[in-house]
């Protein structure tokens, strides 16, 4: 029988807001099992980028990455945020490992094609060093993963933090039994996005696709919904959508 | 017979320069047998809290560090400056790993006490976890250590970055036969600051007490040398203050 192996996407307000990030935490430290972070930060860059005066466009809830950009969201996502969650795990007796796909060459991303948009240094995930990832639980790190990958040829590429927590569940799907859990500002995904009660229970593939094409679920939700579905097809057993309150308390939108 | 290790400190311009940083990088993958690299990057956090309009204060070449300033360094050294290094390091077929002493609880710190300065959130090593560093380096990874500690307690700490490769070089001693080399802007221990060449070939304890004394050897260069002595009391086998060239050419200042 497989090991449990959980990972946590932590992302939007919780990244943001202190009491928030330290109650996420304190709920992660508590996990049973093996255990894996994988954390955002979008709005902090923004507001980084903001003050030296580097404007900030996104495209189907995904940041365009100019080199300017690429320098504020390593800064933010590898440095401030990666480092203070490891910081503040290790407080709770968790042996914390913040890492980028550069490091160990754990995610390995092509630079995005450019076709309608051009996405800058933006990396889509090509490899996840699964070997190494489970060397690292067995020896009883807890990985804690930056939303940044390499193109193995000296280049770090911004990739979304939902398709690396998603990739990274479908490669230790094989070695674990994989439990993915997306915590974010939502309740789950909405039927209605200003209805907080509007929690979808469950959603299937032909579902998705017909929310989708309706424009209910739109934005960044996509990403996120389409790792969602391409770990579940890779045998991730458990795939759940849900908020901050969500990791201990349950509910969320579970991925059929 | 134990196995060779060779620590790096780099810092200084080699930092801020890409092509003196490409060109210490590819000296240092061509280095034979265990590695660790240490890495600086102080004025390009000066930079960035001059854009952010947060005042940088030095004393005794160390930095004074306020929460905001904990934040930029945060983001300079273990986001911008390690990851490059380790993304650049990959395409040099090196397995780097960035880490500051947070991750795997590697550097443990203590905020320095307030005399008659107030360093901040500046931490003096407590301790190295030698260890987890010799499980790296057996598994055939190259840590990239950025000047951060933490206190255990959930606080990142910002560190000198000379002390870090000294303490790490004495705390792998006993299980390896350390060199420890400190690359940067002078070409060694200089008799006159103004003149490469008066570079000192050796330099004792006693030798250090008198130039220091007589005011030949100040600021960062006596955190520096504090370290490399102590490293040497340590049982590292080879210390030498040299310039970026002098990595793969020698020369500098050897520490007796």
């Amino acid at each position: 029988m497989n090991f449990q192996l959980t990972i946590v996407k932590a992302g939007g307000k919780i990244i943001e807001e202190p009491d928030l990030l330290n109650a996420v935490l304190k709920d992660f430290s508590r996990i049973a099992g093996y255990k894996i972070l994988v954390h955002g930060g979008g709005r902090m860059a923004t507001e980084l980028a903001g003050k030296l005066g580097v404007e900030s466009k996104m495209a189907d809830g995904r940041r365009i990455t100019d080199r300017e950009t690429l320098k504020i969201v390593t800064m933010v996502y590898a440095g401030w945020v990666n480092k203070n969650i490891v910081a503040r795990l290790q407080a709770e007796s968790v042996d914390a490992v913040g890492l980028t796909g550069a490091d160990m060459n754990l995610i390995t991303s092509m630079k995005r094609p450019v076709k309608d948009i051009d996405y800058g240094f933006v990396g889509d995930v090509k490899s996840v060093n699964s070997k190494v990832l489970s060397d690292m639980l067995s020896s009883g790190f807890v990985p804690v993963l930056a939303p940044l990958t390499h193109d193995g040829n000296g280049n770090l590429l911004n990739t979304n933090a939902d398709s690396i927590a998603a990739e990274t569940a479908a490669a230790l799907a094989y070695d674990f039994n994989v439990r993915l859990i997306f915590c974010s500002d939502k309740n789950g995904v909405l039927m209605d996005e200003n209805d907080e009660k509007s929690v979808i229970p469950t959603l299937d593939g032909e579902l998705y696709q017909q929310y989708r094409a309706k424009g209910i679920i739109k934005d960044g939700m996509i990403p996120k919904l389409d790792g969602a579905f391409r770990a579940g097809a890779a045998g991730v057993r458990e795939i759940v959508i849900t908020s901050a309150a969500g990791l201990s308390a349950g509910g969320g939108t579970y991925i059929r």
